[in-house]
């Protein structure tokens, strides 16, 4: 049930606001946060241009910026406006994710509605509401406008900082975000910017002053600021650039094939921009702001969608044990004309009926949902880096993959297999194929698909966040929701939250993961749930116990920088409705007992709690399992996760701790007090060993048993790029 | 059944063609036409460029022209070649289109296999068929290659001329051919480029010197040369750039929207470069050189493939009229959102059910097969020049267009609907709703679509003649024949002879037709045969007999130029399996007996013979029906012309002539000789009365009954753009 209150204020007065740069005077209207700290006065300046700033306690956070638009056309709608009308109203409302960190997510906010018209005609809305923890605002053209069609050459909207902010960043781009983030003050980032450009796929920058959205900022006054965008449909995703001397970061949308940085029709909206403002690092992982701008779900029946606990055929070929492909005796492929069974194969394939079986085999003896299985189809040969158009078909598999026989293998162990859907970044190819694609999956009953978009995009001269590739990947998610076919989409776009609107879509790269190995720098995984996953879950992959990669995969070399307590510590700490244990079957037998805790953590919450935070250093969560949708994902028995918790046959209290770590070691202080008073726990703490360190001894880890209960506070070592993860259950 | 026989010759000798440029001498080898009159010689020159030649009975048509690609990464395949290979071949075949201008084709060639390798190892191989009226030439990259995938930066393929010929030209374009001719010499091109450039709602120049294939030439001589391209598939399509101070055309192809023109993966084929050669412009007419270098029918089954007689809700909106719109009563549409129930109607609107069921019974009652309805579905209203992604979702009609219902009425009277899929270029679009538009047309028995391009393409930066856009024809193509759709393409590429592989393809426009009205030229059609229509039929819409845009449609203005007799002429003049009676009922009505040759003309014929031509000037055709296909085309019932030929209870032998010229008056003497020998047939000509002339006297036409044999010969006056029909029917 979804309840909303709507309450219409009394017309705001007009406000004057003399701010610092005093030829940045705003007249105009102004709208506080409901507990009165954060506040936003928006209007126009002298020359009619639209304004808004942000305060904080009455001192200002975001300084007088500016806000409008460049037409193609060469209209600009930023100058001559007035305010012809102002609104206001107010909603308090509580709605439920299908899944997520919390049952319930309270949206409340104050909100105001501008409407300027230009000399001339135009009539274009601001919206803001303004929350206790932030604001989001957005353009709105009504459909009385003298705008009916208009292309954008650039948004104008500013976000003015007041002072020279630390920023957690990652470098601007139109088709990757796959990078390390960078630790440094604003004025640092454009010399800072090269080195923190890996080598990827399909990368473009635009200026070594641009950085991505989500962007992580902290004021010398203790207030963290993060820059984002919310529901972005039917637009191209923003960066920022940076103004240095300024001091303005300004929106730098992506391009399209024509350079066009969004086609409009009136009527339409914009994504929210959103500004949060907090006192305390927990609390911007604490907040709703991204979902609760977002549509409600749209999907009217969602018993189909369900969390996934999986496992893969995947890692084996990162770490190059074995192959996406099938055979070296080819020089090139060409779909439908080059016939794989008169090819020799390499021997080095790693999707085969042998070794999926033995995963299947695996995965349902640990109580796992699902095994995805990459390079099942034709054209692995050279997939990549050619802009082919017709790389894969979605539906043909290799000679050695039995896709029938191995889907009723799978469900018989009450497994279901993960569909894996790469699109060479063709997305022409892939739609094209899409509804074939989805039909086999219904056919044989994959209920869940992993796209990828690796490489360049075709259609030529797009760009991975460009408007008509936001269009796909929406077009996408819809197709699949048509079908019941859930979407973990990797190398699209980030998300911005549209996960509560289209909630098959359960999963997403969209940031450097543990596919990178040894060059993920340590505190990365401190920062993406600042960042990254502000906009939803995403599939990191986590669960590498192996970090040597010459053991996994002999003759290969690399060393991953994490501890094994690090990695059981993610489960917690990254939010997702899709969790991977990423690495092989051998090395999990290995260490059976640090294992356990993959299998009995959870992917789905009641309640989370956000301990200890801060940016690249630690975050230490406190997550509650949600019931009934603990083996909601399963075919058919039972949930290791599900187990856990009905163990002996009774249902049990439950919480899961995890913490991470970054380049320093941290000790985190851990007080129990969300336990119900006067029950005892048994506590099961899988923590760094005291010599443990990343570089030295990544995988020595204790495991202590203990009862406790809400009185106590535990101090748990985490080592340098270590974790722990925590397992109490009420006895 | 087809034959094909293929006599391997003995390897040839090297020769060494000493030419006109002493610096182009030409090291290589020598394939003649069966007859021995034409001949090519190719090679390389002493650097290794490779380079052909062209020769009609030892005289130099074509001189010395280089060959070779510049590709993106630098390289160029135009140096350092030596030949290390030559093989000859020949071949004479008989085979049978579904559909044509006659029964059975031969394909009788000599060829000549060159294997090219360039110093470092790139092979590419140049394969030539010398046809008595032709070469037909193509590259060809083996796998087994240095180059496995490469980009082509531009084609370098010349076609050297020896004299500043007579050339009948449009401007080279991007996107349009949908220009009037030029008739010039080849040195006044560039000057007189920019006024045949009319409006276009999609055009882009990109030289004032460029042509567009196929492009006709007479020399002084009095040959006629026609520069084509035959089985574009999977590349761009070409212009041709004229280098007139050396009198050289050279290729320029198309480029996609990253500026690349062409990206080839070894193994592979470019389309055929073709240049007829001929001394009689007949012959030109004759040729089926374009459709023999295609590929055989690549569907097994095409029983659902027959030609269609058809009639259009289409003129009375070209007119001005009526509408393709419903409302005026909202200002942008968005699909799924505007509700049109909700929304005033115009009143103009031309696809209502009464209007429709209007045509129905007009159609019906005068036996023809089908009934094209423009402007049926929602969307209509803004659909063109805002470069809309989702602007026709071809499914959804107008409130006042019952689909189903009027289906079942045309059934019933025997009349198939045509199905109209404007794209308005998003092919994106198109092909995202492609399977359930196809799905709705199979549902309700649509069998064949015209579809429509106009406007900008959407890939952005995408043109009409790139090569995406290239693969997405073929792709509409290939989906509605696994549909069992006909279709008639309008604003796609011109066709460059696949309606041989893909018999479905049965109409295309793909020049200036009827719907430019006043705009088109005396003499426009006695063009076109010479150079659209070389590479398949085309869906012109003849049949305009009342050529006052005023009498038509009251208010609007404009004439067209032509005479009745002209119109008439076009039904034997084009050939077309889909040929339409463009005008409107109440028209026809006031013109009976002129109406009565369209009912009776066949459109798909056993065998053609081209009694006069001369581009631009007059062509006078005989043709012979196809008895199997003269009822394919009907639902039930007989066709106009089945009746026609089986007047009486009895199967007559039947010819219909057609003569059409251009701006000065012509006589045609048609010599019967085509006859059956000692037969009496009663001859229907239907001319231009003695003061017929397009601008004075457009409607003044006679009917004459009379007796003919096979020894008598007819002169027949066609007026300034005028023409004649006679139907010869045996007693």
């Amino acid at each position: 049930m979804r309840t909303l209150h709507i309450i219409f204020l009394t017309a705001g007065i007009l406000l004057l606001s003399a701010c610092s740069k005093p030829d940045k005077q705003i007249f105009g209207y102004k709208v506080a946060s409901p507990d009165g700290q954060l506040s936003v006065l928006a209007g126009t300046d002298k020359d009619g241009t639209p304004m808004y700033e942000i305060r904080n306690k009455g001192q200002l956070v975001i300084a007088p910026s500016m806000l409008g638009f460049d037409l193609t056309d060469g209209e600009a709608l930023d100058y001559d406006f007035s305010v012809t009308d102002v609104k206001f109203s107010s909603a308090d409302e509580v709605w439920q994710p299908v899944w997520g960190e919390e049952r319930d997510i309270r949206n409340r906010y104050n909100e105001m509605l501008l409407t300027l018209e230009q000399k001339g005609g135009v009539i274009m809305c601001l919206r803001f509401r303004m929350y206790n923890d932030g604001l989001g605002f957005r353009y709105e053209f009504p459909q009385e406008n003298k705008l009916r069609y208009f292309n954008i050459a650039e948004e104008r909207t500013e976000f003015a900082m007041t002072g020279d902010h630390i920023a957690w960043w990652i470098s601007g781009d139109y088709d990757t975000q796959e990078y390390n983030y960078t630790r440094s003050r604003m004025s640092e980032i454009r010399a800072r910017s090269r080195e923190t450009r890996l080598g990827n796929a399909s990368a473009t920058g635009f200026d070594d002053a641009g950085v991505q959205t989500a962007l992580q900022l902290k004021t010398d006054d203790g207030l963290y600021i993060n820059i984002h965008e919310a529901a972005v449909v039917n637009y191209p995703t923003t960066n920022l650039l940076l103004d240095e001397s300024n001091r303005i970061f300004r929106t730098w949308l992506t391009p399209d094939a024509e350079g066009v940085k969004g086609r409009m029709q009136a009527p339409c909206v914009t994504p929210w921009r959103t500004i949060m403002i907090v006192d305390d690092a927990r609390k911007v992982l604490a907040s709703r702001l991204i979902l609760n701008l977002n549509e409600p779900c749209a999907i009217e029946d969602v018993s189909w969608i369900h969390p996934v606990k999986y496992m893969g055929v995947w890692w084996e070929m990162i770490t190059g044990k074995s192959e996406w492909s099938y055979t070296w005796d080819v020089p090139s492929v060409q779909l439908g004309v080059t016939d794989y069974r008169a090819l020799e194969p390499h021997g080095k394939h790693g999707a085969t009926n042998t070794n999926v079986r033995r995963y299947i085999d695996f995965a349902a003896a640990n109580g796992f949902d699902a095994l995805l299985i990459e390079g099942w189809n034709e054209g692995w040969e050279d997939w990549f880096g050619c802009q082919k158009d017709y790389v894969f078909d979605f539906v043909t598999p290799y000679p050695d993959f039995d896709l029938p026989a191995l889907n009723k293998y799978a469900h018989e162990h009450g497994i279901r297999l993960i569909m894996h859907h790469e699109t060479s970044s063709s997305t022409v190819n892939y739609e094209r194929h899409m509804e074939a694609a989805y039909n086999l999956m219904n056919e044989y009953g994959y209920d869940a698909v992993k796209s990828g978009y690796v490489g360049n995009i075709i259609p030529y001269g797009e760009h991975h966040y460009s408007q008509p590739l936001i269009n796909h990947y929406l077009y996408a998610l819809k197709e699949a929701a048509r079908h019941h076919i859930m979407v973990n989409a990797h190398e699209a776009v980030r998300p911005t939250g549209l996960c509560r609107t289209w909630p098959n879509l359960i999963g997403n790269e969209s940031a450097m993961g543990t596919e990178y190995r040894s060059n993920i720098n340590p505190g990365h995984t401190c920062i993406l749930p600042f960042t990254r996953l502000q906009g939803g879950p995403m599939d990191y992959t986590p669960g590498i116990f192996e970090q040597d990669m010459s053991v996994t995969a002999p003759g290969q070399h690399g060393k991953m920088r994490h501890t094994i307590g690090n990695q059981l510590g993610l489960y917690v700490t990254f939010y997702s409705p899709l969790q991977m244990a990423a690495d092989l079957p051998e090395n999990y037998e290995r260490f059976p007992d640090a294992f356990q805790f993959i299998k009995d953590v959870a992917v789905d919450w009641e309640k989370s709690l956000y301990l200890e935070a801060e940016p690249g250093e630690y975050i230490v969560t406190a997550r509650k399992p949600r019931l009934e949708t603990l083996n909601s994902g399963r075919l058919s028995g039972k949930s290791s996760a599900y187990e856990f918790v009905h163990a002996g046959g009774k249902v049990h209290d439950v919480w899961f701790v995890g913490g991470v770590c970054g380049e320093q070691a941290h000790e985190a202080v851990v007080a129990l007090d969300f336990l119900t008073p006067d029950v005892e726990y048994e506590a099961v703490l899988y923590a760094d060993a005291p010599d443990a360190d990343y570089e030295t001894k990544p995988q020595a880890y204790t495991i202590t048993r203990s009862t406790v209960t809400a009185s106590d506070t535990l101090r748990i070592r985490m080592a340098r790029s270590g974790g722990f993860g925590l397992s109490l259950r009420s006895k």
